[in-house]
């Protein structure tokens, strides 16, 4: 994944050098690769090659560094560490930053389209319409609007749902339908079982991030701790509580695995990974 | 164009909300529609149909819409005035006017992937593919860089035609060359005219727009006048003096109807538009 996305980014001497180089500060080393991972795991249920699979988890990916470098700009989160180090705003300037996460939005719908990564081209049409629908307003960018109106506010746990489905769930879709349809051996029912498993694992991912956020360190995470509490946004462990959190991403993990049912060792990456979304401690 | 764009946009009333709002705002109701004009009579010359031509041309305005919002921002041109209107910063806020941007750029790639656009669904992924170009780093996006570097500096011509290249030029190239492939008639030799064509009236438009700048008045051009020179930016007039850009304008016309030797009458509004851009007075 790491060499797929330092081919795909330009390189960091070409012009204009400084803003390549900013693109390539903000994906490369660095972040848990969640969402390539999935898609590679989608990707062996319907047996996609590894050359396609590379380009559509780095498509996902290059969108999510995109709204990472976004989301911590001044006018948004206001935050100085990502991944361990100084984000790109503060390594770089507020303009190269932004215009970084706009050509990165760019590089991802490139990605998806300048090789062949699916047997027709109508279904890598319908690939690049699903991304640009899970980053959309409908999507990734509608759930950080949501966010941002949230901060100080008092949610319901549907309301904070709806705004996870959004900012973090679409994507996290994305990269499970994207993987799987990368293969030859797609089918409806299968793609079914693989949207259930993805709406579980994007939420328990949520709720994980919010227990982290309550219970580690910086250090640990790479980012800054304990941030949502200090800005006043609403989390699942300030709405139900540390334990029952616990407990909901304990009973999501059960549910992404009981989507998978009947699709035997194919899934089997797909399975160790909601263990790990779940598990994880950073 | 105007309805095209509105239906294309979400509705105002659909969550979230404000974000929707903003994204229209930024998007209706005003602008030249230069991209889209040339589209539109591009696609004449390939007997291109209007329904498919209408969304060409929205993605490519979503996208010069998208550039517009996050180029008004504090961090880039702290601009107050778009289309004689507030920019949406001014009207909203930055963080939502940076994801309003954000989620009309990925509108863009939507409208472009999601319904039959072109004869084959491959070369509809070639029309994803020069549009994410156009608009990256290596493009649109990277011209804003060599923009925001160049504040204060002294450029040479070729410098200054390499930034205008980037930041307007391929974004009218992509409109063009979009509009073109919507028809049937598409041949290489063709497409090699009105590459010529759009490279001429790319720069054209970016000479006249500092020869604007330079001369009409903030309630003409509906944007802040004279802000080049303030902001010490290298322009064509700063560089060249008044009259001799002027006359590059005249002479980039002469280019542009020069390029669409031999195709008659189907080429009549391109051959209007190179007209329109230079002489025009906003």
């Amino acid at each position: 994944m790491e060499a797929a996305l330092a081919r795909l980014l330009p390189p960091a001497h070409a012009a204009p050098a400084r803003l390549h180089e900013a693109m390539r500060y903000a994906t490369l080393e660095g972040g848990k690769r969640v969402r390539p991972l999935l898609a590679f795991a989608a990707g062996e249920v319907s047996g996609a090659a590894p050359e396609r699979l590379e380009l559509a988890a780095a498509a996902v990916e290059l969108i999510h560094a995109y709204s990472l470098v976004h989301d911590d700009l001044p006018c948004m989160d206001a935050d100085v560490l990502r991944r361990g180090k100084p984000t790109v705003h503060v390594e770089y300037d507020e303009a190269t930053a932004m215009l970084a996460g706009d050509a990165l939005q760019s590089l991802a719908f490139q990605a998806l389209a300048e090789n062949e990564l699916a047997d027709a081209p109508r279904r890598q049409l319908e690939m690049v319409k699903m991304l640009a629908a899970a980053a959309g307003s409908r999507g990734m960018a509608g759930g950080q609007q949501i966010d941002l109106e949230a901060t100080g506010a008092v949610l319901s746990l549907p309301e904070l749902e709806f705004m996870h489905i959004h900012k973090t769930g679409a994507l996290i879709r994305a990269a499970v339908l994207l993987g799987f349809w990368c293969g030859e051996k797609v089918s409806e029912k299968i793609q079914d079982q693989l949207d259930r498993y993805a709406k579980a694992v994007g939420l328990a991912f949520q709720v994980v991030d919010d227990v982290l956020d309550h219970d580690a360190s910086t250090a640990t995470l790479g980012k800054t701790a304990g941030k949502d509490a200090k800005q006043g946004k609403p989390t699942y462990v300030s709405l139900l509580g540390l334990a029952p959190a616990r407990e909901m991403a304990e009973d999501l993990r059960a549910e992404a695995h009981a989507a998978l049912d009947g699709l035997g060792e194919r899934a089997e990456r797909l399975r160790q990974l909601a263990d790990f979304v779940v598990l994880r401690k950073f």
